[in-house]
């Protein structure tokens, strides 16, 4: 605490929880908005692998300010099923220091915040305590329809999400009800997610798309993907109205 | 065509159609890259009503530059279920002459272009024969999140996207499947859309917002929300893994 802080008898304004979703990986698919503020931050935090750079940090690196307090949220990638809980208690805790001290904490969040983001956790753990806004942004979905350069979902259809982590009766399940769906989150469970799209003969409307947005995104026929597929990659099945 | 043009036997590179997600309506909530090619647009074409302001041109009214060359596609609000074939056979063919002549034509996109957009109208007549380049933005679900605080969806939540034109039987069988789900395009649908969140016993988990990331954003569970809503309104019930 400074001088000031500590003779007004600790009424320091808190900071507020600002949780900026950094977009699909192209750092102009940032907005203006997320852009502004991490631009203008003290403090910013993000997840971040055990080993490796923070996918959210790269995003937006070119915007970060120098001097600016960063807090890394690592979280070990054997702890990849379910998270971590202490991990994010502790980062919790950490910066519930910082806003309890008057400064605004800025959270990257790849893509979107609060689509499947693990910035769930940190907001759990901190709204009603702090004052928090979210900042959307372009979600993986919109980058991977863009890739793909198909409108994904038209007029009165529906779109289901599905994350490839559900078992194969799961999968089958929703997806033979789905109009237009897209199936996130492949890496190991590519196979799997493949052998379902095949079964219920969806396979010709299907693409494949990874690292959407970024220099060495990837777009082709499901028919035509490779046998193995990043974490970051999709499976998307348009509308049929979206057939255009 | 200049005269440089027509020296080299009509051989124009033809220009590139860019179908430009705006985002939800704060303009802040632009991406670096649609402002980039708005500021830097020679011919910009959006949907307009057929009396009143495009809601598309509205967002990003402050960015469009002096002298670009602007094309209103007027859409009768008559012609509001299905779309008006004809608006779009002329549109594509004015913008087409634009492309033909070399220059590369904006085209403004409410929320994300693919994501039940009228851009897909455009695109159909226009891909294959001209460059096109998708700018994803950021969704009304993204925004919807943010404004209700919510997160939409967690772990191995399916997420499902829902129009409110379909029908009661369609709504009931496809909702109570969901895990997460959105309810969108609410307008004049709004009673049955809630008649069967209510039916299914989902009321407490549902919340109400219209007009995400405007000035006159209203968030509200969704037992309180007043009996009509605007078209710009959606019905959120986050999953309850998103429960943090």
């Amino acid at each position: 605490m400074t001088p000031s802080e500590l003779a007004d008898g600790g009424g320091t304004v808190p900071g507020t929880l600002y949780g900026v979703g950094t977009g699909p990986g192209d750092p102009e698919l940032l907005t203006l908005k997320a852009w502004r503020l991490i631009r203008d931050a003290e403090v910013i935090a993000y997840p971040a692998p055990d080993s490796g750079e923070s996918f959210a940090r790269a995003i937006v690196a070119g915007f970060i300010p120098e001097g600016a307090l960063e807090i890394p949220i690592v979280v070990p990638m054997t702890a990849a099923r379910f998270p971590a809980q202490e991990v994010y208690d502790k980062a919790a805790e950490r910066i519930g220091q910082e806003l309890s001290a008057g400064r605004d904490v800025v959270v990257l969040c790849e893509g979107d915040p609060f689509f499947y983001g693990s910035f769930m956790y940190l907001f759990g753990r901190l709204e009603g305590r702090f004052p928090v806004r979210i900042v959307p942004g372009v979600s993986s979905l919109g980058a991977v329809s863009a890739a793909a350069q198909r409108p994904l979902c038209a007029r009165e259809e529906t779109l289901t999400v599905l994350p490839a982590t559900l078992s194969e009766e799961a999968l089958t399940d929703r997806l033979q009800k789905a109009d237009a769906a897209a199936i996130m989150k492949l890496g190991r469970h590519f196979a799997k997610a493949r052998r379902v799209v095949e079964a219920l003969g969806l396979t010709d409307r299907a693409r494949f798309v990874s690292h959407a947005s970024l220099p060495h995104q990837t777009v082709s026929a499901l028919a035509d993907a490779p046998d193995t597929a990043p974490y970051f990659s999709m499976i998307l099945i348009p509308g049929k109205d979206a057939h255009v």
